[in-house]
């Protein structure tokens, strides 16, 4: 059974005729088809709107909704939904934001979130020919895209900017227009890259009129138009701040300032190693990208901005500072992302509807702050885990758990288990021979 | 109706508690409610299931699951699932699949899958006195974690390399111990966080004991004990290859070779351009992401670390390079990660156990190749878009389509408006004029 050549015509079968193929194909089990189909929602029309979303779909994938509540932002209180395959995150969350709503909770402020786009092209002529000619028709080239940017203006949203950039010194005869946008509360990805292909158009054809009323040399190529999800102006900054007395609950063995110290460290290392920044930067975007997935938004838009903000002076560093003065600890986080709470998937889909109404209908800068807080939240307990008990502690609590449930075991053998491994390393093996034993 | 205080006991609740505490506490409408409610499994045993993946589980966030077929792997047919609620992504995927597989499809190879550790400590004392001890120790430190490594060792992974590493430059009195593993096919976070946390103890022991015989002064501090998500020695390189004239379908306009150079130009900009690496990453992440999530395995590990590895030079570069030689056009990705098929989600979650079915279960290598080659043929598809008709053309289309659901529009206001915004921008408001008038 396997697949000999390639097949045509498959986007055109149904869900069920695609899982018979698969079955017929692969050997996909009976069970393992069952299984697909039950992960379809029960309501036909929902589940027809979850195919529309993509292509080829047999099924969903279910990531567990989870609740993090007591998130204190900027005074106001925040159930957070976690949309989230992973265990510990959303505990992590609600313990951290829990223990800093008794301290003030997350101060978060945004920075102006400016947007942007390229226009890539290669002009093969003089540089002083498109300088001065962009010079000149700079605000004809906006005005030109006032079809396209009417109803966005009117939001309060549109072109902030935009700028001519010479990238011949990385690569030959390589120019940019580069364009800062303002896109009110959605993403924004649909309207810039309409104005930015809008725009391409009508660069070339400025180009090439005053080419050939010049009679200059020359070629324009507009390799591509498209949003950058780089948005490094686009920054949410989370941080918390306590004296250091309030941190003497963490561990039995550290004081306040001596856990604060070790903390400051923790963050400290994550800043100078990049191998544990990467995993550093994982937990955040743990927390983070719970939020995001929720509320509809692209996480990997998110990750891969996020990401290479965390490398922009040249080493991978981590996202969050630690400091101590005069026994006040404070922990922040600076990163920037491009979210929205309308348009796309925010209001499309069901449960990301239920989300922006759960977190009281935010805007695009607020979501920004909640998503940080999230993200602090969980590195603030991936670290005191880390520097205190160490993360396998609770890990491996949860290993037992998954390693009982799938062998099937009583409650009585589950209670049995979970002292029996309280102080040793949870195995398959072990466990299967404990319970069987 | 809003939030006063922390709430105690919230996760002590029932999933509708926690759903009724937020109709009253945030006002979340019934229809919302019933939501929440339908997106729970039908068979409580799975449901329980979901729920103990996370906590304050209250439903499940649904992610479409689609198949995109044809993907010719070093000569092997896939249908490869990807769970994503990004319109075209598995489109895209099967797009480039199916035309590479009429030439030759995807070539990949993956290096030594070394995962990494750490262990992060601070040692006032004399730099010698450690590097002395560790290199005496160095081999009874690995025999000492034979009662954890056991069972990994039997399935052929282990403890491969151990060193100590001198990190007082950039922050003072820092070391670790950096710690080589293998996994065989699990992702293999849980085993090697418990050796590290247990290398972590004995070192300590070791070193308070030498000091304390010797009369060493300096005091030793494990800062914590981790596995570290980059693993850049773990490289999946993905390849596709073909003479241009092949490539002469892609636009009426250009010729397969112009075609190819336009391509490489572009695939160059995301080199030399972060704001457009960005964006060109995401695009791989699309794919592979997809496929991450489908099989169970930890997204924000593989974007942590492919993301880390695309700024390992100083600048953040796109992932993937492409050449043309003597009319042989070639397109490269190269990406380190570390993902799993046995253990964890992977095993436990049933769309994962059906996704690594339908792949005919591979090893970990394996995998590797495939989510590589997701990541190549999505990264494919955007770049033939851009630099030919544009993404907004078939991104409109989708965005249309979407809209007119939301305004429950028949088939035959569907049809009229698909051909009156043949030509035109889409926009909520253009669709909502159009179809009511």
């Amino acid at each position: 059974m396997a697949q000999q050549k390639a097949i045509a015509g498959f986007s055109k079968w149904s869900a069920d005729e695609k899982l018979n193929w698969l079955k017929d194909t692969f050997g996909l089990p009976e069970p393992l088809v069952r299984d697909l189909q039950s992960h379809r929602h029960q309501d036909p029309d929902m589940q027809e709107m979850y195919e529309e979303f993509s292509e080829n779909t047999v099924s969903n994938f279910f990531i567990p909704f989870g609740l993090a509540p007591n998130f204190l932002v900027n005074g106001k209180w925040y159930v957070v939904p976690m949309a989230i395959e992973e265990s510990s995150v959303v505990a992590a969350a609600s313990h951290a934001a829990k223990f800093w709503s008794a301290h003030g909770g997350f101060t978060a402020v945004v920075d102006d979130p400016v947007k942007v786009g390229q226009v890539h092209f290669i002009w093969t002529g003089a540089k002083a020919f498109i300088a001065d000619l962009f010079s000149r028709t700079r605000e004809a080239l906006v005005a030109a895209m006032e079809p396209v940017t009417a109803s966005m203006k009117k939001r309060g949203g549109g072109i902030k900017a935009i700028r001519l950039v010479d990238k011949t010194g990385e690569m030959e005869n390589y120019y940019q227009l580069h364009v800062d946008f303002r896109t009110a509360e959605a993403m924004g990805a649909n309207f810039i890259n309409t104005v930015l292909e809008a725009l391409a158009g009508k660069w070339k054809a400025l180009v090439q009129e005053e080419a050939a009323a010049k009679n200059a040399t020359g070629t324009l190529e507009i390799n591509m138009a498209i949003l950058s999800n780089y948005t490094p102006e686009s920054l949410v900054k989370v941080s918390v701040e306590t004296g250091v007395s309030a941190l003497g609950i963490f561990d039995p063995d550290l004081s306040g300032k001596e856990f604060a110290e070790k903390f400051v460290r923790a963050v400290e290392i994550a800043r100078a190693d990049p191998y544990r920044a990467v995993t550093h930067n994982k937990g955040i975007f743990n927390g983070m990208d719970g939020v995001v997935i929720a509320t509809g938004n692209d996480f990997r838009a998110v990750e891969a901005c996020g990401h290479a903000y965390a490398a922009r002076d040249g080493q991978y560093r981590g996202l969050s500072s630690a400091s101590l003065h005069d026994d006040i600890f404070r922990f922040e986080l600076e990163v920037p992302m491009s979210v929205g709470t309308v348009g796309g998937l925010t209001s499309g889909h069901p449960l990301a509807r239920a989300t922006l109404k759960i977190l009281q209908e935010p805007t695009a800068a607020e979501l920004m702050m909640i998503i940080g807080a999230a993200g602090l939240a969980n590195n603030f307990s991936a670290v005191r885990s880390l520097i205190t008990s160490g993360i396998q502690k609770g890990h491996m609590k949860m290993h037992l758990t998954n390693i009982l449930r799938q062998l099937g075991a009583t409650d009585a053998q589950k209670q049995a288990a979970v002292a029996y491994f309280m102080d040793k390393t949870v195995s398959y093996a072990d466990v299967r021979k404990f319970i069987s034993g």
